[in-house]
Formats: structure tokens, C-alpha cells, sequence
């Protein structure tokens, strides 16, 4: 890091500005851009320069929503910290924020500790913590305070899985009130949990245990009326909500009026349901269960509200909800019973190109991808500018990445700890070159040189969307 | 020009990032950006050295809605492109983008080419023209063609002000379908100006003849529905449309509606509506005749509205539609008769500043200040980079903004020609230091340093806000 | 009708109530209702019983919105008063609203006269008049006055056919604002013409000359725009509105959204959007030309739209529009140019039959049947309780229904003056039997017993739906 | 009742008509109607002839929500069957429909039969019973279908209050489904009482414990979310819906955009919604603990969208949720916790002069007074046309009520078993002469003639809004 480096000839591109500059970095952080070609850019020299002619220089993305090592129904996601980071820097990604889990009856305290401990030494890129509360109360409510000061500023509740992640409506409403008055973001997992558990009870009485199933019960109308709720109640408290994982249209239509009412609150969706659908819930000979995610995959006919809310800024952030499980010994724990499947699905090594592919598709402009992808999450949760873009005195977390390069999506090729891809098969325009972390380079020309231990645990300042 | 300058020590705000950083010029373009106290930064050095410590280093703000020399109710407004370009620079701004006029009967290009004639020659800044199209015709419709491709590539119409410068529907729908092939964007007065003038006539006739009369027949629900019916016809020709100076509740509530269907409609709202309100008009003594401008100023609780749209992004723009003229011998035309009192307010000057009030006040925050005067217009209008924000290889249009300095609006104090202010005696907190235009020092520590001429005319490409 | 008629054991069904009576008729009118079986029932004795055993009682149907003799495009409407009327009665309908027309410069006095000259005498059922406003000016405002008092209460304006019909907004907003005044209600074809006659023009020079592309240019967003336009318009003048034969599914949301708001907005559907569609119109060699109307035929899909709006009541009324014109000789003006194709359907005879096949299919209960078809639109014009209803003291215009008579309708059996049918060979279920208008036997189990001039025209008072 | 009846010279007033008819009761039910002055009606004889000259003769009025009896925090509501239904009939209320309880842990048929034993043999008037379900399970559901056969068609379900009566949303869909397919109509309390609770608790410990603090707690957001979670429950069942007591304009909102979609859904409100507001509340000396009732009463700007609801028939039904208290001894057990006050007011008594003075204060017609009061209260709940109207065959209660006589309400003169009236003081112009039920005169020109035992349970069908 105490070398120089020097980016030439690239196109930059961030959420604002598309500009040929070259990009000077300085001990471990941008030091300056100038424009290519200028006696300013042409003075420059630098130990380690890098030819970026006909690629992009981006940002390195931050994925706000990830779970390594994440305990769900009777296992564990298959991404250690180690193996989930080495393949979100393949992949372009340099930060994570990952979700520390407090179990009902422990301090948020513990369950902080203990992520700490799993990923400590071990990640390739840098990482954070949101707090997943599942057991709201007066200890709980303070501890929230403490939090926010160390830099964990983002509180996760769930309004689904009764008995195990489940918040009733007054404990939501106490812990909105709590971070109304310390600054934290309250992230919502938005579906009527009591009441799909009664359509899943039904449905398996019935004896409907496909995979397919698990997308019928947990309706798209149960989503929204969920993601109605908790804007309400955030009205009542007077605080800012983001809602996690947007699936369905009517979710996003109650996105939309609360936003054309001024409110603070924001939703995030991710490629599973933007490039995915019940179609796969489908596939045959329990294929299915590769695609079971909560919320679950919607009919196609979702994706353009989906699309929509991305370019009309009704959802402002795509995450991965990367959260892995093998097909094989753990989806497999869902034969005859699809309410028995691990929840996830693996991602995280795939976004940035997916929604690059979005821009090639038209869905989406270059800058818009860079600001969903990058700025717009380290802005959410408080990493703003240090990450999430390419300007003088933020880290140097820089993608080299080639537009051109084309790329058939595949298990045998990711670098995920997981035996299938959900998008197996997928031919997708671009690829990512090089990465740098830091200043430090992390993907060389597509060969690994990172480390475990490099990436550091960030501490994060409050959510900066409400400037 | 062919000087090197540097800004040093300052906080270097844009639309996107809020950075401690120098800034380098070379040949009038920014050549560089670096991090404050880096090596990269010390390294540089200049012949013009700027100390920006402790002030804001902005990008020279775009003002999108000017008239100057404008024909209207039998006069000219009062500002020469001389005067409301001087003008323009003491108050931070560094383009303008005005309005070339069609007369009907005549042809778009002759009434272009008069204004280049007004303009050339004259300014102190840069300056682009949109061009009001008054009569839309088969000739008309061709010529919109070759304009686009040299560079005014927004055309204004008006569903107001029948006999002089109103399209009809069919009109309207016409000039769309065109600009939809060739990628201008349709700029629309929008009032039902049919009704409003039968409005006018019935009041008139009741004896009610004051300024207030102006804002009581001008009906927010006429604004309203002619917004919708923009909007209606703009989708039938799936063209793309910019509401200029939206000024009711209502209207912005027609324009969230339809950018939550998706469509490509955009709103510019004014700091007279932000402002002020129909108290102004009612002010006695003929006084409110300095506010009568169309769209009319609001009840006070518009107000709401308008900076709610502004956070959300249903509105844009902010312009000043500067369109001043003399109480005395001009506003007086319309003692006695409302209607005969010439449409527009002085602003040009104070657009910056009183924006920067509203960061002060808490309305915004201080990069969507620089986004929604600085570098949303420049993109809506095709500028951008150029214009509208500090990045290399931008136009270093560059304004160093003292945000702790105190001042009254007032007409002794201002540069425009007019005789009085929209805003005399507002206190304010922020002001304009020094500004420099194409890296040329036009306002020096509040010395005007500039000289007509040295502002050009700058062709425009199309609207980049549909990428 | 000095004789008593007494009607056994029928189910009579009103918007109101399904009752098992008997109904007593003495001088024309209704006397009185006792419930069958009782004492007060069994001590009726008439000179005329009627045995309804099995059947239904209904009120005749009340159709508001006829054209007889009409000129459009250069030719009448193939249906006298005579022959009209005649139909109508073989279809239970005993009451129709007809429209008399002022010429563009002529007086309304005149429009109507010339119309009370058309009807006098010729009409087997009781009529009345709307006035069609061509020329909205300052004599006619005052004449609307007038026609009020004499029973003339309600006036149709067109947003369409500009050159023919069409009023600009300010006219409207000036009728508007006279009915507000005089209690009059004003009538609305709310499409934008002025936009749509663009289109045509459009169409025809790209050589799109056949029938269907008549439903192409006439697009449901300029229905739903001019709608919008006419609400707000009805606002600025305080009065209330009733929207002619609605078509499209982004019209009936315009009204919903304005009965939402409180406002005193109204809306007619016609059999033809309920039951044909733009597949109509597609129809091959010029067949198509058959369901030439405007508004036009709607994709099918926008008929859910209009079922659910009679169920919501955002819809009131369903009146045919009925205007013949035949196949050969007049349809045909327009082979080769769409746009001169007579505007108009048959309908009169088959309304009260079309929707009670809605009935039979599970779109409408009983009593809503009546209730859009005989007793709203009675007390939409002014009709009610003398038309709309069978109560003691009303009119006694009555139907003895067969709900379970299956019928073919063809042009082979209808009784309207014009060669085709829009519904050949549509198999519906229920069937008039007996028609009586005030009192007297029109149509006798299926044999026509009528004759020209019984029917008499009847003043009407203003609209009872703002009570 | 062997004896005819004969009504002779009023104005009958139903929800259809308003008519000049003589009434001839025989056998307890209406025989016939005959318009006045025909020969018909002119060769009635009777026993008791009834002159109404002068005077409307409406249908007794049916109030579909009281609480006699009824077990509320602690205590007991103080009108007994016998006190509460023979000042309804004072009232012009000829039918109430009570809730039996369910008790926890409990079956539904033990809490109707206890409701039975209360009810029988005391009642002046008719009666039935919905059920109030709090303990949703399996045996629960199964004994829905067998009330749903025996005539307890409704089922009411709490979202407030948990720990009494409150269902979760698991239990709250179930029984949905279950009334989709048993025809059963789901009345709900929508309140969101699990955060109501929280900020109960919140507003006791900052020492809030006047009765004002009652209607801060319960928030109208918090209606207004409770209403859309229960309609999207519904619709997820597949089920009608009929909202209780709504009080908030955002609430009513929510049943507007609802019906809007075709949605079968249902809403009431009361006249304290209508004429009282937390002006009331808040009266000092705890006087504000008369008004604690649950919604609670909001600020009087609500009232405008409860008459627009009313009007637009988004709300169909006013009821009284008469659940009276004594000022002394019960709504004193709130002193000091306004969350330990008796929630409920008296009513049943005032409903029918109250909204007659809504028509004589213009917010109604006459037809719609009956309408909301009698016709739809009866259709709702599956009484009609036996109760709710005058029609022949209907059950002969019938009010012989005075336009023009003034009253001034006070508990002085009520029959109410309590010691205040909310409307003390307040002047109103109609009274109630004459009542008769089932043609039994229960009400003489003012003097109590009625006899407990008289009113009879009646037992209902499903609702009939759905037809």
C-alpha cells in the first residue's frame, strides 16, 4: 500500500459522472483524477500502473445484504466469510455487510461477538455488520444505542418466521422508536408470517410439497400488505424504513405511495427476482428447491414493476441476500415437504455482472448500475464515500472491468462454496478483470492474489439517505 | 486561458460527492481533482492560486429558464443578454439556457437566428437557446429536425395564451410525435389557457381588476388538468416532456402519478414559488403586480408540495423563468386591468443563493442543491459534463461560495435591471465569492472582472436523462 | 285507460325490491301493490288481469340516449320515431331520452322544435329530449335557461368532431358554469377530438383505411384525457357531470377517482362495450364497419373494467346510443375511408334483454338490472318516480318479463329499421312478453298492439341524483 | 294483530321511493300500499286507521351494533335487553342486531346460548345476534357453518385489544376461509392493538392518563393499517369483509381504493363519528371519559370523509355501537388511567333523529337516511325485505315520524339505562310520533305501549350485498 498506483486511459464510471480519467492512488486510497490526456494526467507516474484502455474503472460494489455461515433451518449457509469474500472480489465486489444474528433470549452484544469471531482474519474484502433482532426488549432496546456508536447502525426485523426471527407489531414499533431517536436504519424482512404459516400448514394437509408450493402460499398480497404495515408503523414512529428483499409488484406500488408521500423509506430487490421466476420454482424433480428464497420467487409478469422501481428510484439498492445452501445434503432436507428447505440462494459473486448485463439489455444506464450497485448501499448504511465510488480520498476499491469480455454463467466455474448456480447456463455480456481493495489488488488479470485477513472489518456512520 | 489555475483547500460539492479537495485548471477545463494534503495534490502548482479554505468550491449553476429581451404584453423584459448575463455571474450562475422565439407566420429558424443576433457578443457567460415554437406546421415540424442537429434540441409550447403563443391539441401532438423521432424534448407551459381566459373575462367584467385577480383565475386545478393532458398526449406520442415552472399542489401530484407509471416526464418548479405566495399578489397599492407571473403564485401551503417534490424527485429543476420587468412603466401597464400587467418576475441573480437558504433551512440537502440547479439541468438540456459539475475534463465554470456570509436581498444592491426585487429585504445566509467561467475569473472576490463577449454560444445535445 | 288492469301473481322487481304482488292499475297508472294472497290482494277486481305467473314485473326500461333520424356524416339514422319507438317497445323499453340537435349558428329553440316536429305524433311510447349544444354563445346560455324551465334539463356537449359538434374548453366551462345555475346537467363526449382527428389523418395517409383502424386513432388514453379534462372543468364551474357512453378501462378509473373525491360525476355504458369488442371491428370485408361507434369498441379486456364500474356504481347508467345505420348504402360511405363511416349502432330493441343476460351470467343481481336500465336513468333526467319504477302513484309503464324464454337475436326478427344486428345470432336467455305504457297494452304476449302518437312526450325536471 | 291496520295521507320514505301512499297493515305485515286518493286506497277499511297526514311513514329503523349487557373491563354495559330495546323503539328503532360473546376457551354455541337466555322474553322490539368469535380454532370453525344455518350469519373478530378479544392474523384468515365457504359475513374491529398496547403503556408512564390521551394512543394510522391488513386478509380468503365502527378518514380511504378494485367490502360508522370529536375528549374534569369508545373519536376534520363516504356509499351503514356506561360507578373506574375507562357510548336511542337532522342539515337525502338506517343495516345481514323497508309482505314496523317537531336530547328525557347523554343539549328538528312492530303499536303518539316479550329473535340469512 505504500506503492503508487496509476489507472490509465479507463472510462470512469460512478453514479454521477462518466469521464475519461485516469486514476492516481495513493496509499491504499484515491488520491486523484485527472482528466487523460491533460499535462496534469500526463505528469503523474506511479510504481504500478494499470492500462484500462477500452474497460471501465468503477467503483467495487458493496453488497448490503449477505449471510455467510448463516444458520437456517437446522444448518448453515455454505459460504464461510473466507470462500463467501474470495468469491464477491471474483465477482467485483469489495464490501459486504453482513447480518450478525442475536438468538431469541441472548444480547444483540453476543451475537455481534460472534460473527466478529467467524469473520475476523478471514475475509478477502472488507466487511460490516447489520443486527438481526429477534427478541425486541427493554435490554435489547438499549443495547441498540451502543451499537449505532460502534458502527453497527442497521437493525434487521422480521415480520415472517414466527418462533424464530418473528417481531410482533409493538416490539417493530418499539425498535422503530428506538432507532427514530439513535439513527439507525430498521430493515425490514416484509411478509405476513402468521398468516403464511396457516396457507403452508394448509397447503402440506393438502399435500402440495413441490417447491412450486413454497411460491404459491407465501403470496405476493401478503408481501405488500406486510410492507404496508411496516411503513405505517414507521410513520408512527417517526422513523426511516428499508424494506429488504422486494419481490412483488404490489410491494413496490405501496413502495411508491409512501415515497410520493415524503417518506423516508427505501426498498431493495435483487437479481434472483429480476432475472428468475416461479418458472424455476417449477422445474421438475424437486430442481425447484434451488430456487427457494423467501420472499419467493414471483411470475414473471413482477419483473417490469421490478425494472420500473429501479429507474423511478422506488427501489434504490439491488443485494444479493446471498445466502447459499448445496443442493445436495442441504435443499435436499426439503424432499416431501417444501416449509423444510433452506431459505437462499447463492449470489454474490454474480450481481455486478447480472446487472451489467442489465445495462446491455437497456434496463438499466451505466451510471444507474454503478449507483444501485455501489453508492447508492454504502450511502444507505453509512459507508459513504470512503466506499461506493471513484473520488479523491475514498478507498481504492476499483474494478477494471471489460464490457466486451462475454461469460457463460456456471457452477463449474464460480468460485462459491455451493454445488449449483442459479443462473446456470446464463450467457451475460462483461466481466470483471481486475479488482483492487484498498489499493491492493485483489483479482489480477482474473487470477487470484488476495488473502484472507486482508479485508477489515468497517465500522459504519448512520444511513446518509437522509441528508 | 492558457494559464494553469488552482483552487485550493476547499469543500468541493457536486451533485454526487462532497469532497475536501484541490482542483487543478488547465486551457479552462477542470484538468484534475485531488484529495487535499495528498503528495498528488501538493505536487501541483499554478499561476493562479485560489484559497477556497472554509468555502464551498461548487460548479457554476445552470440556469435552464431564461428571458431576456423577451416580447410580451407589448413590452421587452427589462434585462439585455448584457445586463441578465452580469447579472447571472454575480449570482453564481455561469449558463443560461433562453428562449428563441417563433412568431406565428414566421419560420423556427428566423426567429432563431434573431436571437443569436441579441445574444451575440453580449454575455459574460455561456449561453444555449431552447426555441418557442408558435405555430406547428408541416415547415415548422421539418425544422425542429435541423435544429436538434445543430444544437437547440428543446422546444417550448403553450397550452396557455391563446392567440399568441398556444398550440391545440392536435398541435401539440404533432410537435411530440417529432420530437419523439428526433430526440428533442417538448418544454410545456402547462394551463388550460381556453378556460382561464374566460376566467379572466368574467372577472374583469365583475370589476375585479387588481393583481390578485391574476392568481385567483389562473386555477391551480386549470395547471393541474393541463399537466395531465401534457402528459396524456406525450404518451400517445411516446415522447418524453418537461413541465416547466409547476407551481400547484396538484400539478405535482399529476407528475408523481405518472413517473410512477414510469414515463419520461419531468417537472422544473421556480424559487418565486418556493418563496413566495398569493399574499404577495394581494400586497396593496398595486404592489402585487411585481409578483403576477404564469403559472401565479400559490397559496402558501403549495409550498409543501413543492419541496416535497423537490426531496423526491417528481420535480427536477429549479429555474428562475427571469422574465423581469419595470414596475414603473412596465408592471404599470396593468393598472385597472390584471390581464395587461406583463407576466414575469426578476431572479436570475438570486436563484443560488436562495437555494442555498433552503440547504440552510433544511429543505434539501447540499449536493441535491448542486443536483437540482447545477447538474440536472445540464443533463435535461444536454450539456452535461460540460457544464453543471466539477470533474475532469468539465468546463471549469467553477463558483467559490462562502456559506457563512450574510446578506439582504435588495434592488439597490442587485445587478439586474430592473427596479425592484421579488425579494427585498429577505435575509439570506450564503453568498457568492468569486466565480470563474471557462476558467476565466469573471467575479473576483465580488468584483465583476467579466466582459460581454467572453460568454459562447453552446450548442446542445439531446436530453441525457433518458439514458 | 279508464278501465282498471290488474297484473297476478308476477314477481315485481325494482331497483329497490323483489316482492311477490299483485299490481293494480287505474287510469294509466299505478294504483297500488298488495302482496299476493293476501286479503287486501284478493279483493281486486279489474276488467283487465293479467296473469304474470311464473314471471317477472318490471318497470319498462327508460333508454336516455337515443338518436332517431339523426344526421351524421351526410345520411339520418335509418329509425324514425315511428319505427324507433316501435322497436323499442318490442324490447321493454317505454320511455326514451332522444337528442335534439342545434345547428352550429342556429338557435336551440329552433333544434328542438324542428325535433318535436320529427316526433309528434309518430311515437308508440313516451319520449323526452336532451339538447345537443353546437354553438355554446352568449343567446344560447340564455336559452338553456329557458329549456330548463320547460323541461329540457339536460345538454350534451362534444370534446369530439371538431368542424361539427365540438366545443372548445372555454365553451364548455361557460355551459357548465349556466347548468350550475339552472340545475341543468351537462352532457359529456369526452374525447379528445382535436388530438384524435391527427391520428386519422395520420392513418389515412399511411393508407390505413379499413374499419378496424377506426378503433386504432380513437385510443382509449384520449378517452380517459378528455374525461380528466371534462371532471376538472366541472369542478372549476361547480357542477355536475354526466359522461356519455364509456368505453375504456382508464376512463371509468377517472371517474372512479372523482366519485372517490365526492364530485357529482356520472357515467353511461352501452351493451355494445359490454358485450363486442375491437374483435368486432376486425371483422373481414368490411364487416367491421358494422360496429363503427364512438367512443369505439375497446379491446375485450376492458370490459371486466366496466362490469365491475356498474357493480361499484361508478357507472349509473346503460343506455344504447342507439344509431342505425345500414350496411348497405350507408355503413358503406365509408369502404375505402374509415373515417367516413357513419358513427353508430343499433341497439334500442336489445338493451333491457343484453343485460339481462348480464344477470343470467353473474355480472349484475336483478334488481341492479333495473336499476341502471329503468330507475337510474329516470332519476338521472328528471323521469322519476312517473318513469323508472313501479310504486303507486307512477306511471303505469310496465313489463311482464319471461326470465326463461331462450330467443336468437337476428335482424331477421328484430323490429328496428336497419339491415343487420350487431348481436346476430347471440342466444340469450329471457324474453319481453307483455309491454304496457301507461296502462295500455303495446305489446301483447309478443303480438305489437301499439300505434304511432299514444307515446307522448314528457317535460322533464331537473336531475334527482344530486339530492 | 288479527286486526288491519290502515296508514292513511303520509309520506312513505323508503331507500327507493318517497311516495304518497296509504299503508294497509294486516296479520302483523305490510298488505299493500295504494297511491292516496286513488279508488283503490279510498275503499280501505280498518280497525285502527293511523292518520299520518303530514308526517313521513318510514320503515323502523334497524341498527345492526349493540351491546346489551355486555362484559367490558370489569363491568357491564348498563342497558339490559329490556331497557335498551324499548328505548330504541322510543328511538324509531324497530330491530337491533347484538353480539354474543365467546369467551376464551369457550364454544361459540355456549356464549349464544347465554345471550339467549338474556334476550328472551325482554325485548320490546325484534332481535338477533351476530357472534363475536375469540378464540378462532378447529371446534370453533365447525361450529361457524352450524350458526351460519341456524340464522347467526355474521361473526365479529378483533384486531384490538389483544388478550380479550383479539385474533391474530392466523386465526383472522382462517375464519375468513371459513366464512367464504359457509357464507358468513367476517365483522371486524380494525385497530392494531398490539402497537395501541405499546403506546398505551408509553403514554401511562409519561404520566398521559386524562381521557384525551385515549384518542392520542389510538391512532388514526393505526385504523387505517389495521382496515387494509383485514381487507387483504380477505382477499387472500376470497371473503367479503364489513369493517365496524370506522372513525378515520385514512380508514375510509382504504375501503374506497378497495371497493374501487370491486372488492366485496363493507364499512359502518356511528353517529358519534360523525357529530362528536376529541373537542368531546378532551372536556375537563374527566368529563371527556363519556366519549371513551373504541375506535375512537378523531379531530373534527375527519368528519367531512365520513358524510363523503356516506354519500359516495363507500360507507354503507351507520349503526350505533350503543354500549352504554354510567358516568358514575363505571366510566369512574378510568380516573387516573384513562385506559381502565369502559369504552362505549349510549345511542341506540338517538340514531334515527340524528341522521334526520344530517338530511335537514343537507349532508343526506331522505331516501339515503333510510338507506344507511334501515334498507342496508337489513340487506347487510340478511333481514331484507322482512325488515328495512315498506313493502307488501315485509314485517309491518313502521314509524310514523314528524319532520317538523324540534326536540332537544338530553338524558333527562331519554329512556337510556344511563346517566348521561353524549349529545346533551343538542337541538335536533324531527321526532318520532308513532311506532309500530310486527303492526303492534309500541309507540302511541309518544306514549310507551310496548311490552317486553313482544320483540321476537329473528333469525337472519347470509348477507345480501352480495347478490
Amino acid at each position: 500500500m505504500s506503492t503508487r498506483t496509476l489507472i490509465r486511459g479507463g472510462l470512469v464510471v460512478t453514479a454521477a459522472e462518466e469521464i475519461h480519467a485516469d486514476v492516481l492512488i495513493e496509499h491504499g486510497r484515491i488520491a486523484a483524477l485527472a482528466a487523460s490526456g491533460t499535462t496534469a494526467a500526463s505528469a503523474w507516474t506511479a510504481e504500478h500502473v494499470i492500462d484500462a484502455t477500452g474497460k471501465y474503472v468503477i467503483p467495487g460494489g458493496v453488497d448490503a445484504h449477505t449471510h455467510m455461515e448463516f444458520p437456517f433451518g437446522g444448518t448453515f449457509s455454505a459460504d464461510t466469510f473466507e470462500t463467501g469474500t474470495r468469491a464477491a472480489a471474483w465477482g467485483g465486489t469489495t464490501t459486504i455487510v453482513d447480518f450478525a444474528v442475536q438468538g431469541v433470549g441472548h444480547s444483540l452484544r453476543g451475537g455481534l461477538d460472534a460473527y466478529h469471531a467467524k469473520a475476523d482474519g478471514k475475509c478477502t474484502i472488507d466487511y460490516a455488520f447489520h443486527m438481526i433482532v429477534s427478541d425486541v426488549n427493554e435490554r435489547t432496546l438499549k443495547e441498540m444505542d451502543l451499537l449505532v456508536e460502534e458502527g453497527v447502525t442497521s437493525f434487521k426485523l422480521f415480520m415472517a418466521y414466527p418462533g424464530v426471527f418473528y417481531s410482533d407489531d409493538g416490539q417493530i414499533l418499539r425498535a422503530m422508536q428506538r432507532a427514530s431517536g439513535n439513527g439507525g436504519l430498521i430493515m425490514m424482512h416484509a411478509e405476513n408470517g402468521i398468516a403464511i404459516d396457516v396457507l403452508v400448514e394448509q397447503a402440506l394437509a393438502r399435500g402440495e410439497t413441490d417447491p412450486r408450493y413454497h411460491g404459491e402460499v407465501r403470496k405476493a398480497l401478503l408481501e405488500a400488505e406486510a410492507t404496508h404495515r411496516a411503513i405505517q408503523l414507521a410513520r408512527v414512529a417517526d422513523a426511516p424504513l428499508y424494506v429488504v428483499h422486494v419481490s412483488a409488484a404490489e410491494a413496490v406500488a405501496e413502495l411508491a405511495a409512501a415515497r410520493d408521500k415524503g417518506l423516508h423509506v427505501f426498498g431493495e430487490t435483487c437479481p434472483q427476482y429480476l432475472f428468475l421466476s416461479t418458472d424455476n420454482l417449477a422445474e421438475p424433480a424437486f430442481e425447484g428447491a434451488k430456487y427457494v428464497c423467501s420472499t419467493p420467487l414471483r411470475p414473471r409478469e413482477h419483473q417490469a414493476a421490478l425494472w420500473r422501481g429501479l429507474r423511478t428510484n422506488d427501489l434504490q439498492v439491488v443485494s444479493t441476500d446471498h445466502c447459499p445452501f448445496c443442493f445436495t445434503g442441504q435443499k435436499e432436507l426439503g424432499r416431501g415437504d417444501f416449509s423444510k428447505i433452506p431459505n437462499g440462494l447463492p449470489g454474490v459473486e454474480n450481481r455486478m455482472d447480472l446487472l451489467h448485463q442489465a445495462v446491455v439489455d437497456g434496463h438499466l444506464s451505466r451510471r444507474r448500475w454503478i449507483e444501485i450497485a455501489c453508492a447508492t448501499p454504502a450511502r444507505m448504511f453509512g459507508l459513504y464515500p470512503k466506499k461506493g465510488t471513484i473520488a479523491p480520498g475514498s478507498d481504492a476499491d476499483v474494478v477494471i472491468y471489460d464490457p466486451h469480455a462475454e461469460q457463460v454463467i456456471s457452477a463449474e466455474t464460480h468460485h462459491m462454496n455451493v454445488d449449483y448456480s442459479a443462473y446456470e447456463g446464463k450467457r451475460v455480456t462483461g466481466r470483471v478483470e481486475t479488482v483492487l481493495s484498498r489499493g491492493e489488488t485483489v483479482i489480477d488479470h482474473r487470477t487470484f492474489t488476495g488473502r484472507p485477513g486482508h479485508g477489515l472489518y468497517t465500522p459504519r456512520s448512520t444511513c446518509q439517505y437522509l441528508d
